[in-house]
């Protein structure tokens, strides 16, 4: 980015208005756009998928981030590796498929053929001076956090050992390392992502727009009625290991770590889970015995969410694939020993959460429609958008 | 917008020749696009609906303008207001609904509510210092001329008195403000949107084009033949008070009002309204009491067109929907009283200008593939095309 | 084009490494598309069609290229001649149809006339000093090589007399101006138009990709196999006239003349022409009595291919309609006198490359994604992409 461009962007940064929603540039700037690629996307981990879904060597899915593919395998000996699905030769896609299991990878162009990791081992009729060994596919960062598989673009990835150290925990207590990928569902939104990042962010429309989250969520009630109910929900539950509370999240991250967040919240009187009717889905999740009528939330880096009830987890995944479109990935994950269509039925289990999200996309729509007005005016937030504005003041460090 | 591109923006208008078509850039360039919304369409008055489509307080419509879009609604107090439908807190749209009735506006997204005068009346959970006055919906400013609605985005806008004083006489003539709206259609163009224009302010191409049109209007004719059968009908009825003229249009326009013209011509011999064969389609408007054998133009601004005959009233609205994208919207009013079934057949009263708008929407979209080329150079225009090179020295002085 | 943007493609010329596969910027910066558009496109001879298209006088086709449409039509006294398909008045297209036959050419818009030599011979109510002379339609520059009908947009094109002189024997022995087109078809792909180009000049990936011709072309096989068996082919069968080779392809061109390349290569053993199972589609070509067990190659042109089997021909012309989209238009030419359903089937005739380009098409849409990548680094080519380095090394000397 040349340093006009750089400074145009400077400039949008150093006029925001603290409190006030984001100016209309932001959500249309192609130098906006590239800027955060370049520092949020590329930069960041990034939610890619569960361990589960890779049983054996050879096994493989895509990940896909606007104009970059990703391939996540296993390998020979077991590890789960990530390069760029993008051949050393003359740059063709290489797995064509989203998931499959393969004994290596050959590019379907000239057949240059890679191992499981990502190792150049063959090019038929290249020169005498061809050196295989370096044309092996570009390594992308990769981390496991409790079966959770995150990819990092950057070449030097933020550290993940506060996540792991503070979470270890609750990952045992969830057995994230023991579930099962029980659905999958993307959703293209023609927005910004922002408009998605903040709409998930706040829970002050949740009322108004969300009334069948509302039923089961005590987060969608007045800040003062919450906050009284969380008191007495976590008076009587508190001993549990799920009780816990880590906020070293946006600019409260430690240095050169990856920021995360983690907090549990009641449920309404009588809600065991996200679902229609509150009652349970499916089978309890890890360790847990009981219902406690509550659900706990964690956020790691900028734009993967989970949402983790006593017998499923929800798992949101934002992804940019142009300035004005991106794409919500939903995955939804039950006890890794659940049976579909006997412990649980797939459409009772991603009832909630796929209503909101096709309501979310309805809303996030219209709210891009009005910030392309050239009447629209940034106006000011509400507490109960506090957690947005953390995410605002954040993102517009992070631009520079 | 920069001085280097004003500066290029000037450079075609400089370069442009009169009496011929304009240059390719015209119908591509982004930066001449950006000057025309802010020039032309941000500044004149805009033809965007009757004032019978707002029967009661609390009915409202919405008209689109590129990505604008602005509530049109009746007050409790019956007066007539246009916002725009942009929410004051985060810019969500807030009417999703092209029409319909409501006893207030509340914003789907996080239910900021607004009276019909669009007043910010409550917005829940705001700190304590926020003031509800602060954020009333951005007024748009709106003026009702014999019953049609006008809308202007200029903070200031043109003055309308010369229209009103000098067609009153019309409006009350032809009963302007007891019509009602029997219906109404949107042609989008993939061309840009002068194409249309140009294509509306000349009958050079009738002939060839409309042969529908030809056989009614006495228009499509040669100027010498249409000249000679205009004399002669104004010589036979011109005591009428529809036989009048007013050119304050384009350039002629007087200053600091909105430009206009009225003109009433012949048709054909025998005929009587612009129908299929001719012959009348609805009751005679207004304080009419016989079919004349002619129907009177009326321009309002540079984008609202009227055409009149004595029994029904066509509407044309331009607007651009991007630089290589335009939609026109016809309606067709008829008298107050009519019924429709009894009084009027739909497609008998809109077969006329649904058969040339489509015809019209295929000539455009051809001019816009042929100006695209290369090699495409602006040809001499006909002295039948003297109202558009009017338009078009009154539009290039216009993106000074 | 700026003398910034002229800079900024010089830059990326410079940068290229000789033996690699081109940089991104190349199939995505549209200051590199236009430097194309203008160098390359707008200059050489581009194949159009064949003049038994144009059986009569009125006859016509259209040719199009990026925003361009050319019209090709037989003139009265029997010429083939080509103009711009853009009025010299408004600059409407003119012919609608991509072929047809009339006896002169009307203007749908404002019927300006013009005959069938593109000159303009009647223009409706224009003024008096309007000089009907001046405004032909703009002649495009044509030839006819053995029947093929090639066109330049160039105000002086290359010559064409070398490949005329050179190539007149190889027009008679395989009958060209007596051909007949059996059957054409558009495949539109969403890439660079250099990504097709450069995967019909290789064929390093014809055995990993296209079984189908790998089967039947020796070429498919490695350069040691393929020479061993060239040679053998050569010395069995070279008295015929249609083993000759000529290589004044690219930077080895004469000077002022357009490239143009010619070579005869074995087909497999048991292989008579380019069909399913090796056997005959349609009668001999030309003066051919016999099968030779080979195939011709032809490029006139950078972008315009023609494989000539002994019993059909096939021609393939590489078109851009945008930096991101191409469109392969595939032309299958039979014996003149062959009778469809009788002496060939369609469907055989054009299964091999029906096939085979719906596979290209596949494979350069997953190149185009790969090299969209913000981390693909152009790779080393093989020996057997030595034609596909001769095409860049000259392409990147045309971008100057």
């Amino acid at each position: 980015m040349s340093k006009k461009n750089h400074n145009k962007v400077q400039q949008l940064v150093a006029a925001h208005q603290t409190g006030y929603a984001l100016d209309r540039a932001f959500y249309f700037d192609q130098q906006v756009y590239q800027t955060e690629l370049k520092q949020l996307f590329f930069k960041h981990w990034l939610y890619a998928g569960h361990s589960v879904q890779l049983a054996k060597p050879g096994d493989y899915f895509t990940f896909e981030i606007e104009r970059e593919s990703i391939i996540i395998c296993r390998t020979k000996r077991g590890e789960i590796k990530a390069f760029m699905n993008v051949c050393r030769h003359r740059g063709s896609r290489i797995c064509l498929s989203r998931q499959g299991s393969e004994s290596s990878f050959v590019c379907p162009y000239h057949a240059w053929h890679y191992n499981l990791d990502g190792e150049l081992i063959a090019a038929r009729n290249m020169s005498e001076d061809f050196v295989v060994q370096d044309y092996n596919l570009r390594q992308v960062k990769l981390a496991v956090l409790g079966g959770l598989i995150f990819v990092s673009l950057a070449d030097s990835p933020l550290g993940l050992e506060s996540i792991n150290n503070n979470l270890s925990a609750v990952f045992a207590l969830y057995g994230f390392e023991q579930m099962k990928l029980a659905y999958k569902q993307r959703y293209v939104i023609p927005a910004n992502w922002k408009l998605a990042v903040e709409n998930y962010q706040e829970c002050y429309h949740c009322g108004p727009a969300h009334p069948e989250f509302a039923k089961l969520h005590a987060m969608a009630k007045s800040p003062q009625q919450f906050l009284a109910k969380k008191q007495a929900y976590w008076q009587a539950h508190c001993t549990q290991p799920k009780f816990q509370s880590f906020d070293y999240y946006f600019n409260l991250a430690e240095a050169g770590q990856e920021g995360f967040q983690y907090d549990h919240n009641p449920l309404n009187k009588g809600v065991l889970t996200g679902s229609q009717d509150g009652q349970a889905v499916a089978p309890l999740l890890g360790e847990l015995t009981d219902y406690s009528g509550g659900a706990s939330e964690l956020m790691i880096g900028p734009l993967s969410y989970f949402l983790i009830y006593d017998d499923h987890l929800v798992a949101y995944q934002f992804l940019p694939s142009a300035v004005d479109e991106c794409v919500c990935e939903v995955s939804w994950l039950v006890n890794g020993n659940a049976v579909e269509g006997q412990d649980y039925q797939q459409t009772s289990l991603t009832w909630l959460w796929h209503t909101t999200t096709e309501a979310d996309k309805r809303i996030i729509t219209h709210n891009q429609q009005g910030v392309a007005s050239q009447f629209y005016q940034p106006g000011p937030l509400s507490p109960m958008e506090g957690f947005q504005q953390q995410f605002l003041a954040w993102y517009l460090a992070a631009l520079n």
